[in-house]
């Protein structure tokens, strides 16, 4: 955790796009975005990875999504159309041990999603 | 909502590959996968869009995540890796407006997703 990228965003150590910011919840916008609107939605807790979240972590797992939608609606891209994503380990894509939500939004999203 | 697909399917009027089911939440096999593994996973309530999940959904949302990991665990790819994907609205790939989370792995995840 020490050495947790998101964790330092979270934390103020390193300065990031910020977006969102409340108790539980920090968003920033994707360093190397993959639509006009690509943001990233983590919980200041530590959690390395999706599969983690049990049933004791429901609730802030949908905080993220509720974040998320709030995004949406502030970057305009709800009627538009959204796609939520989290990535669960290396071969689905995931390169930052620190869960987390993409939102990406502004332009058509194609199928299959990856 | 008399007319919604999943909801019919949660319902057990429309037979479907079912996976999982509780009080609150269905699953089933996706009927045009995109991966070896490709789930869908919805609430039983009938939500057209995840942009209509606010602070009283969040639970039921996180609920969602939850499945998703149990099923992943079912599926054996939590170690190679899977991912978690909500279209919100059209031009985001959303076909079926009743609220749902697909589940896809078992093959490595291409950056864009979609």
């Amino acid at each position: 955790m020490g050495d947790c990228l998101f964790c330092k965003i979270a934390e103020g150590e390193i300065s990031s796009g910020l977006v969102y910011s409340d108790e539980q919840v920090v968003a920033f916008k994707d360093i190397h975005p993959q639509a006009p609107v690509h943001l990233v939605v983590i919980p200041r807790r530590h959690l390395s990875r999706v599969s983690e979240v049990g049933e004791d972590d429901a609730q802030l797992m949908g905080n993220l999504v509720v974040v998320a939608n709030q995004l949406a609606r502030k970057f305009n891209v709800v009627e538009s159309g959204y796609r939520l994503v989290v990535n669960c380990n290396a071969g689905a894509g995931q390169s930052v041990f620190h869960l987390h939500l993409h939102l990406l939004g502004g332009r058509p999203m194609r199928w299959p999603p990856g």
